[in-house]
């Protein structure tokens, strides 16, 4: 159990206020680094634990906060993650994670706790389904609200994402240019305001393009590699088969051009595939698969940042900040081998 | 700002006692699942926030379990959060997660965090370096620790992890039984214990089987799929080349695939791999990966339980918890083409 000790018996030791020693164990910027250092390391020699929660009543910032996404195992939302932390460290917030995976009851229950715990603010990518109700709660209750990767209509908060549309638009433009005019959407959901932007923008491209898309080309569904893998029976067997995957990102796009490897035929030779994030493994897979950027690191940075100012009470502009995406074309999309 | 509203409005509301919705609120298994369900609506329905802050001060547990690890973004540390949290959930604990990066500073700074929150426990895989006498201060702080993947020598604490000397003598056996004699060992790092370990494993093997190890087969370093790719070159270039390769994990084996691929030799042909966690995605990889399961769902399952049991007051016994690790078969590894 914490012993009690003092902040006047560390204060005495090393010969400063005792003013400066409680500054320092809340790592006050108004303490010298060395100092506050110091401080801290005998304060952990002699086994003093700063008790935060009793902090916390008297203080109106708890130095917590929470981010829920639907699930950190995907490396698009643990791209994102990365950079919100960095951003928090540097304010010296702590990060309380969560996966929603998708059940709104579960955001609930994380959201509560969070409230309980008296939480700063919360970064969070809803749930399907979330309603803007449960956003306005959370700010009438004073805890601020950013939105990344999804938006929720009619929640008055800052939202930070790529231009899906515009990015989607990009892959299929690229396709199109090199001669595919047979070409399937792989993966994504219509649950979600990005999969219906994604969607939406394939549909525009293929249309600007002239060409009237088969419903038989939508193979919706799948958001991970194990869900691209097994889709790609289903994509090999559409009548008439397409030429060209455009994939909802890059998990789906990897675990489908594995299927294709598995089915006999060459990703980027007989099939050409897009991604979609860029994720760090694009570039190494086999083939090196052409992928939309689409920001992850700069929405977790733009996303923490927004928290952190409205923690300091700077009002935010924008209700959405839009990332524009970039194409990377790499081995795994060519000319198609036949013109249909 | 939340609303002054009594727990006895809530009470008198739905009929039931104001201890009921105490307890109800704090989510106690004293109250059952529909009331309890319907007074939580209800007092989010009306705005009421429960001070969990105010309500730690007076009651022994926070509920607050802290997880650390070196990065959530390997999917094997995944894999073991994914079910800590199952455990975690069951019993209404909420998850505070952080990466040390294998900083020291770092987790010590996420360790002070959890001692300051009046954290119920913490899993933990240490950080390299980190000292018994850390461990030994969160303990004797009241903050129960237990470890995963990784041991601290002199720390007297619950430990989950596989057998990885036996695991790693599995894949190496394997290669061996093909007729593979020149046997490479790709990743890993002498820092860790899991390193030490494994590197033992396979030497130990090897030298089972009079095979005497070149120092030259050790390519160490490695331990994500950049770093397998990177090293692909490095391997290929080993004087008499190594017809198989042991890898440090699934990560650095499919980038080391993906690297033999990409200078036009064909792994599983020409070069056999074996890969260590055996990760969902290593049945999906092309070729499918062989390799070693490492239990990561179970880790997390029992250290998880492990830690309840400890805040429970319950004694543990042994102080490592070995998982057997079993070897699946795949289409990476065959017979080398020339026998050396």
């Amino acid at each position: 159990m914490p012993q009690k000790i003092k902040l006047s018996t560390i204060a005495d030791s090393l010969g400063v206020s005792t003013a400066t020693v409680s500054l320092a164990l809340r790592d006050s910027p108004l303490v010298a680094g060395t100092t506050r250092e110091r401080i801290k390391e005998h304060a952990r020699a002699i086994g003093y634990i700063y008790n935060r929660r009793a902090a916390s009543l008297r203080t109106s910032r708890s130095g917590i906060v929470g981010v829920v996404v639907h699930d950190i195992m995907n490396p698009f939302f643990a791209e994102i993650l990365r950079s919100i932390e960095t951003e928090l460290d540097r304010s010296r917030q702590t990060f309380i994670l969560s996966n929603h995976y998708d059940q709104l009851e579960k955001q609930r229950t994380f959201l509560d706790t969070l409230l309980q715990l008296g939480a700063d603010g919360v970064i969070m990518s809803p749930a399907i389904g979330t309603p803007a109700a449960d956003i306005e709660m959370l700010e009438g209750n004073g805890l601020p609200a950013v939105l990344i990767a999804r938006e929720v209509v009619g929640a008055e908060v800052p939202v930070f994402r790529g231009d899906d549309a515009f990015g989607i638009g990009l892959a299929t433009d690229h396709l199109i240019a090199l001669g595919h005019r047979r070409i399937a959407m792989v993966g994504g959901t219509d649950q979600t305001s990005t999969g219906r932007d994604r969607y939406r923008g394939y549909v525009a491209a293929m249309e600007k393009a002239r060409i009237v898309v088969d419903p038989n080309w939508r193979v919706a569904g799948p958001r991970t590699k194990q869900g691209g893998f097994e889709a790609a029976p289903r994509f090999l067997a559409i009548a008439d088969r397409p030429t060209a995957a455009v994939c909802w990102n890059d998990l789906v796009a990897i675990g489908l051009m594995n299927g294709i490897a598995r089915a006999g035929l060459t990703p980027g030779v007989e099939i050409s595939v897009t991604g979609y994030d860029d994720l760090e493994e694009a570039a190494i897979a086999t083939p090196a698969l052409t992928s939309v950027w689409n920001g992850q690191r700069e929405v977790g940075r733009r996303a923490a940042r927004a928290l952190l100012d409205r923690l300091n009470g700077v009002a935010f502009h924008a209700p959405q900040d839009l990332i524009t995406p970039e194409l990377h074309v790499r081995q795994s999309t060519g000319n198609p081998l036949e013109r249909g």
